[in-house]
């Protein structure tokens, strides 16, 4: 790609009337230049069993060839056809209750079965040849938001005894032993009497059965991958729209997929984002996502997916739509993608509202992306493949995730992403740009920082190549319940935190759940209401450490909350609570001074972000997105061109920002 | 009918002792003259399969023929016996879950079941014959508050898609593009591929389901009515009793069955009420449900089941209990029927109390009813038969109700029904009567102010009768949503709002939830802090409107609320979004001031209700009701007669209304 | 046993590592004399079907007799293996729902299922020909927690049938009248066509169901106690765990099991006790499950389970582990046993912390275990065996108690329990001690004051006797509710409360939710804030009563809230509505002067928590528990020794009660 794609989802096959050449006319005159079809509508592709009809697919390639408009094509596997479910009703997913899900919603088919597997390959290849002759067709989509939708039939229950009895090679008594299966007479004698885990106790069977969904996953993209491969043209690329927790808007991790292996058969990574709006418009999610999806492969990524007017309350102010797109760019993606063009008149997602309402009539968001269009075209050479070189990073873990999940916090208050968007939302709020990575990770070297959050559960490699980050000079920073558990979700059985302890100069073997617990420190920069222990509390007490916080409680007040220790040639900080936001951040502000990165891009702070990368022509590209309703004032630090105005900026020029608006200055090198 | 009937169930077979005579006396002096018998009790009229005992009723009616007691009899149809579902478990419901209901409950039986039918049929015309010789039977009740209990079994998918065959005269391509099937590969090809609905996320397919299911209750019960009229002597009626949506009590809109449509296969419209009490005791569910059961066939109704004690929460304070009945008779009932003569002692509905409590014996509840029984007596000449010529009327809609449900508000704040009673309530507290009227009616003409609330779903033919409403001369009044989809569910894919977008002289294509929305207009008559704005906002841009009220949001202040138009000879008002109901009866007063109704009846308001008719002498008739704990002092605008007092007054003529009592004026002209 | 029992579970079978002999020096450590063992065990015992090896339990039960320590071994019969599940599904109980439950928890078999009771008897007779040679080992525990688990299977619904037809030779017709099964069409006419109850809405049928399932959990236990008292050696005993209703923490009467009934199978009683702990910690729940274990025998009782460290939010605060230990014994416990000794690494009680936490290391906990355990030791010959001579008594019933879950409070809020508890939390804080009788009890007369709380089905029997108690001089305390159902749970339809009218001098037949009522009295040592109507009020006629309060609310005031009366030689209080747990105090405390037994543990109050009795030696033993953080002054009434610091005092003398500390007083005589 040499430009940046700005664009929509388009389903010729929904309209009501015929539109195609009014909405491509339309497209152009937004600056829409990519639209991504096909990936809903096998039913329309194949309307009956082996009937193939792709002339909704092909007309739209060719308005697109003569309009000069790019398409992702993507697959249409995740959305089966109502005569398949009809004909084969053992395709549909089987829910933990037994049940198949009945047919009508997307996402409701057993990856695993293979009279599915069979359909999804054909319809594959047949769209694949049906495609092949376009030039605008630049890349792919396989199949959407891949899930393993927990399937956990009887097929995928002997899979699942299958993979386990290679996973350790057939040693069955150390499977009792590592899961604990003797616990309330759970234990196996023999492979052939395994039973369903639907109904298992265990969080460690439990936790490895959703691994092993996990991978039902990553394999079935990387299957598709490798048919939609043997189609694809020099210069065509393979993505996938991987998407995110979902708390009513993308939120963190997703539990259900493990991005990190899943995007290895993938040429280039891609996301849907959706975050609120109006007066909730933070920019975080936007940010979150795109760090996470930047990391995959640790590169530009597309965003596929994210929200035009989306439901009502979402419907953007004037002015934030446009903040959106470019805060998208701001970290790293080379698209923004909407989803979608136009509203859909019919069915569940009617109030998921595309660039155009149901009568696709121009209105404000359309008038707004046109300026967004015309942006981006003018300055796409400047702004594509933005590099980062961030010196913090945030280690996340599916495993973790899944294991909170099995073993949640007293009273089931707060859960692992709550721990990571604590940690996230620190760093975004002042303007600490992070990476993310993965517990396999090797290069932890390469980072100032390294945040741990709540890694309950993992394996002892991961913990020394951590012990090693700090020997080396590492400033690591990690919450309560990291490497509670070993790889089996076992709980060690030696002090804790395992490993670390050592790293951390701290020791625990009690814990609970604050009421009424304070912190006691010396942070006189932090207001006293802020200072609550909250979720969980170990009760730390140090061996060596240095006591940055204690417990404010009669009962308690002998243990410390938050330690710092000096670990070989780096620092490392244990919280040993949940915090308030604005308690960590004054952590991490000391904590980043104490690094020296401490900078001017700290002097501000949210709802003033300050997200920067260097361009393809080595130009430091600074970002500054005002995501309130008032008019925020900056200083500019270096000179060079304000690129919206074209104007040249002194180095400590001062500057507006508008609400809901931003500034992008093109530093001079 | 020639008097007012006084009454309530009597279920001689639930009795845990003889008391026949002792009962038939309690009622002779409580004054009731009419008792609803053997709706709920096959298993005792057919303990067997196939053997038959209906000596409980006709013992019944033997002593009521004695002692001058009319009598409804009831087809016994909603509750089968055990007999029925241990032989014939196939007559049992089937839910959305594929599970039959397991026995116990009423109204669990799948009411399209031949089994059922058969069965039904038989114990019917069983107890016709049985009750055919006698002369206390004035009329019959078909069944008991009839639905379809959600039936969605195989038996009934086909018939569904039968219906849909016949009704698209096999044009399966029209069906896809009207539902939007094409959206997640939903696209139907072949009816016999049709996948069951129960799954479905396609709202048109949905509400076109429960539009059907509402046709098989209504098929029902014109079959039903079809047995019981072979059977009916001249004179005897022909009922049932429609109840309402539920919310904790009688609220809104049935959603399982289409009134307009099910009254047909009756004589005289009949229906339950039950309302709060005590402290919550406010008459607007009593005249609610009596305005809409009167509108079905414009004429009077029977209350065949409301409240004597009721649950604990509801036992009434002194004085409740007749102001209560008074108010049925206010909206034009000419019964009031108590569900029911005595509590019961065993099963799920003990804490549903009779007149009488557990212990049969006299009782505060028991008491008043003898009053009440004494004046219906006394005043049943001047009371019965009262006549309505409302200038006002409120158009509902089971469809848009449905539809509404499977496109919730944003947030699933506020459903069809609160918008109904909105507007409903409004008119209640301001003392303007209303009628109801369906969306086939062709007579709106008769109606100076027409309301239309969130008329989501309707056919063009109707949206052109409303237009042509206003354009001669009527003040038609609708909110938001409304003509926001066809008949099919489908949004309009032209400017909103469809149709009626001239009248209005608006037009919008964004909506959102409000969010600390406040409203900004001149009605200085209203309080600051009612003026927000609620559950949904559509962004009005006018087309010659003009602003009775704009959105008061720095994003949202060009866009106008509430607008008012001229078209043709009428005034036409748009209501964008909720607000509280003191706003709209602001809005409302100063509307019905401009019609030139607005006179001595809105000097006064809730909680002194008004409501008023005609008796059958021609003589006006005014109920002046008082649903509060305090005197409220009244002024008679005319010359006339108070009922209960018999002492004549004099227009002008101060009057004290007690607590929780009422006046009538039988007014000279 | 001849001395205190501190103990705890103990499972060889779920440790990571080898730590017999570590775990056995730390018990000997910590004063530890008694472990349990094996209940959970089944898989580890028999792995495949058929193959048996207790090796874990021999090896343990050799180190406890070299070591001293004794052993409760316990049936493993309530975790089923995952063998059976997959051979034999049919064990799985089935759910209300038709499904049987997936395999994994525990108590989830059918206790009913032939194939499970073969095999659950060839494990208990192996395990005891395992066992019988050890001397350690002191008694059994049957089973664990043993209860129906909802079991309804169609064999279940067979046996009910054939129960039923038993209990009323035959009599069909007058199962109907009692049971009201006319209501609802719900006849049955033929004991062959009697439906399966699950989906019953009569409340008779599914009370009289799951009285039969209770009954099913008691076979049980008298079978298992049949064959293992086989193996039984002089001096060995059988006991059982019973737990008690759970709110978050055992709280109230046990729905699914009738202790008074199942305890005839054991030798001595025992229990499973869990309460809230931290700022929480009352006592309430350790006096309250103490006093109900204790008077099922009416003897000293075994703590067979109690929290160690527990969940998060209960880790004790110094101190409280040692007070919650001696309040066992205050309440007439022989033993402290904890669940568990060590935490557990794996499975859904991993957070379930036993005394030793995942790292096996000497924690605080252990630290406190260690000072109880040499206390118990130096003090048991003083404590063990402590009998008490309560002068008041609480009935209750747990067919009261079902009854009230069909038939609950208007809105669903307070449930018999609570009931129970606001009379049992009331004389536990005014420090007076009670029994619990159960319904068939005869000899009430040794209670000067008995406690009925909402006795809702009771048969005539029992009324009688509680008549006769007030008639021969006792003090009759009852609630509302009492009385209102036979034991068919049918309505009494005479005039209430039903016999007992009499006694209270009071009738009622009209009864509601209370809505802002207020009662008013002359308590002026009630602050006004207390005196509200709560729950549930009736609206009491005085026929002779006293009123001591009545409705303070225009439409009740002339009702009577709570009255008293003069029945024979004895007084009778009745409570027509909940009230609040001061106002009730207020008036116990009036009773008991009354009574004359006001003295001076009434002086102070919780959370000083005064408990007493006499031990072997005939000594009076005060305990002066401090249920706070603050110091609290007592002064000791009668001459004797303080046992923990072995000092003399002397009548009259003031000693301070550190926070979450105790004294303990051995009178002089």
């Amino acid at each position: 790609m040499d430009h940046l794609l700005y664009g929509a989802a388009y389903y010729d096959e929904y309209m009501p009337y015929e539109r195609l050449d009014q909405d491509i006319a339309m497209m152009k005159k937004a600056g829409i230049n990519v639209i991504r079809i096909a990936e809903s509508t096998w039913s329309t592709e194949e309307p009956e069993e082996g009937v193939f009809d792709f002339s909704h697919v092909t007309r739209v390639l060719e308005a697109c060839e003569a309009a000069g408009i790019s398409v992702i094509v993507g697959t249409p596997t995740y959305a089966v056809p109502a005569w398949m479910a009809k004909a084969y009703p053992e395709v549909m997913v089987m829910e933990k209750s037994g049940k198949r899900r009945p047919y009508g919603a997307r996402q409701i088919m057993d990856i695993t079965h293979p009279a599915y597997l069979y359909f999804a390959e054909r319809i594959i290849r047949k769209l694949m040849e049906a495609v092949q002759g376009y030039e605008c067709v630049i890349g792919f989509q396989l199949d959407n938001e891949t899930k393993h939708f927990g399937t956990c039939s009887e097929n995928v229950q002997i899979k699942f005894v299958s993979y386990l009895r290679k996973k350790y090679n057939g040693d069955l008594e150390q499977l009792n032993r590592d899961f604990g299966l003797a616990y309330w007479s759970n234990r196996i004698q023999s492979w052939e009497e395994f039973p369903s885990v639907v109904g298992t106790i265990n969080g460690s069977l439990g936790c490895e059965f959703e691994k092993f969904q996990r991978q039902l996953g990553t394999d079935f993209l990387q299957r598709q991958g490798e048919i939609v491969r043997e189609y694809c043209r020099e210069g065509q690329f393979i993505t996938h729209n991987f998407d995110f927790a979902w708390k009513g808007h993308s939120y963190g991790v997703q539990p259900e997929v493990d991005h990190f292996k899943a995007v290895r058969a993938l040429d280039i990574a891609g996301c849907d984002i959706y975050h609120p709006s109006q007066e909730l418009l933070t920019g975080r999610e936007i940010a979150f996502c795109g760090d996470m999806t930047r990391s995959l492969k640790k590169d530009n990524y597309l965003v596929i997916e994210t929200e035009a007017q989306g439901f009502p309350e979402w419907t953007p102010y004037e002015g934030q739509l446009r903040l959106q797109a470019f805060s998208h760019l701001a970290s790293g993606a080379d698209s923004v993608m909407y989803w979608h063009w136009h509203s859909i008149h019919n069915a569940c997602e009617t109030y998921w509202k595309g660039i155009l309402s149901h009568d696709f009539s121009e209105n404000a968001v359309y008038r707004e992306a046109c300026r967004i269009g015309r942006e981006f075209r003018d300055l796409s050479d400047k702004l594509l493949h933005l590099k980062k070189n961030n010196r913090a990073a945030i280690m996340v873990s599916n495993e973790a995730l899944t294991a909170l999940k099995w073993f949640p916090m007293p009273g089931g208050e707060g859960d692992y992403n709550d721990v990571v968007r604590w940690m996230y939302d620190a760093l975004y709020d002042l303007n600490i740009e992070c990476d993310f990575v993965s517990t396999k990770e090797e290069e932890l070297s390469r980072y100032d920082m390294l945040l741990v959050p709540a890694l309950y559960t993992v394996d002892e490699a991961c913990l020394n190549r951590l012990k090693e980050y700090a020997a080396q000079g590492g400033y690591l920073i990690a919450s309560f319940k990291t490497g509670f558990t070993d790889e089996k979700v076992k709980v060690r059985f030696d002090m804790q935190p395992y490993v670390l302890g050592a790293c951390f100069g701290i020791q625990y073997n009690q814990f609970t759940k604050p009421d009424g617990v304070r912190l006691k420190d010396d942070f006189t920069e932090i207001p006293e209401e802020e200072k609550t222990a909250r979720v969980f509390m170990e009760l730390l007490e140090v061996k060596g450490a240095e006591v940055l916080a204690s417990y404010d409680h009669y009962a308690w007040e002998k243990y410390a909350a938050v330690t710092k220790n000096t670990y070989g040639k780096g620092q490392c900080i244990y919280l040993g609570c949940m915090t308030s936001g604005e308690y960590l951040k004054a952590l991490l502000k000391r904590v980043w001074k104490e690094i020296g990165a401490y900078g001017w891009k700290q002097e501000v702070c949210f709802p003033l972000v300050i997200r920067e990368g260097v361009n393809r022509t080595g130009k430091r590209v600074i970002y500054y997105l005002n995501y309130s309703r008032n008019v925020m004032k900056v200083t500019i630090p270096f000179a060079g061109e304000e690129l919206f105005t074209e104007k040249a900026v002194a180095a400590g020029e001062l500057l507006d920002v508008n609400p809901w608006d931003l500034l992008i200055i093109c530093c001079e090198s």
